[in-house]
């Protein structure tokens, strides 16, 4: 074997759906037309990149390919690089076998995604590789390592939560604070104080109550609000400690 | 050629110095035991991985064998993956007759490093690769795409001083507002006006000022400050908008 020897690229895609209530990954089976309760081969969405292809554009591909999904905002969050993340007999024998190839190493470069899980989504997500969502907090056994990517995926957004304003995409334009707070508590995977939380947005000058309610809920209709991204731009910058 | 041809995989390291007035780049000849100013052929440190090697290990390693430098802090800052960025009949047939390996394509994930350049450096840098440092403000012509690399190091360490307190590690412990303006100034690449540097430095209560000033200076003496770690730290948490 040359000291040099080159591995494959692949990209894998974590995505998260936010359905109003629960915070989901995107797994696919991993070869077609197979019931993956049965063979319990589950995996994210990802393959070997192709000759003279960009990761970014390889990574939009395959998501439409294995799941239908397209034009989804896909952000870079990490290289797996360990010589021995793909077992020889198992996961090796298979891509080999599938690409035709003689892998020896594959260098995965990983991408996550956060969407809103509602009508806009494609119905055939789920035909050829049986594309579903799952919920996060019980993610069922993935081949490769494919289990510590969708962790790896899921501390970043954690992470990226509680310092930019992602989840007002994955919320209604006007949304009550029940509904933001329900997003936080199922992307961080724990239960907030109601008053602690409702006190600490009310301090936030970028969350802008409305004078209008919500209609046509069983319960007393709550106060809707807006995220305004220019008052979150300009107090973010005066916040940046550092800023000269 | 194969419609999933594997691209070799590099590594290439943006090793930023500042000396207490410039800001400057580590840069080393393409071939060892030659004289760059003749040949032209400068690039940044960096190579092909070898087998099993995982990409940090490898910056590691060429960073050592290529410049004498170690145990630098090396961060990952982007992947250069466009199939076009080495040209066949320059870059491509020299890597070919250097590796000894059929190279079609080389994605190259590259890091920075900002290190203090003074005494504890190795005096050796120099010799086979005639590793030396350049001034950032006149990078000459590299080779491979490594000035688009060299450029995007720099935007990216310009970003992070603004937010993160990377630039006390380039400091004296006991440091001067003057010398931490220059500091700025260098790596921003332009002047900051005096009097509002000191405004806004005053106002951050993690630079904190001594009783104790400058000594063996020509001019009038100027305070020292330091920089405390925890009330940045604190402070930080605080400022996090979105911290819950």
């Amino acid at each position: 074997m040359p000291a040099h020897l080159n591995p494959h690229i692949s990209v894998d895609c974590v995505v998260f759906g936010f359905d109003g209530n629960e915070l989901k990954v995107l797994l696919i089976n991993r070869d077609p037309s197979e019931n993956p309760a049965q063979s319990g081969k589950l995996k994210l969405p990802g393959d070997l990149i192709i000759h003279g292809e960009v990761l970014i554009d390889a990574a939009d591909r395959v998501l439409t390919e294995l799941t239908g999904l397209h034009n989804i905002y896909l952000k870079q969050f990490g290289i797996f690089d360990d010589p021995f993340r793909l077992k020889p007999s198992f996961d090796l024998d298979w891509l080999r076998k599938r690409s035709g190839l003689r892998v020896e190493r594959v260098i995965t470069v990983a991408y996550y995604s956060l969407i809103k899980i509602d009508q806009s989504l494609p119905t055939d997500l789920s035909i050829a590789y049986n594309a579903r969502w799952y919920p996060c907090t019980s993610i069922p056994p993935l081949i490769f390592d494919h289990n510590r990517i969708a962790d790896r995926g899921l501390e970043t957004i954690r992470r990226e939560i509680l310092i930019e304003p992602l989840c007002f995409e994955l919320l209604p334009e006007k949304f009550t604070l029940n509904q933001l707070q329900r997003l936080y508590e199922a992307i961080l995977g724990c239960s907030l104080d109601n008053r602690n939380f409702r006190k600490k947005i009310q301090r936030l000058p970028y969350i802008v109550p409305l004078n209008e309610r919500q209609n046509g809920v069983p319960h007393k209709p709550a106060r809707l609000h807006v995220f305004n991204n220019k008052k979150y731009t300009l107090l973010k910058k005066d916040h940046n400690v550092f800023i000269l």
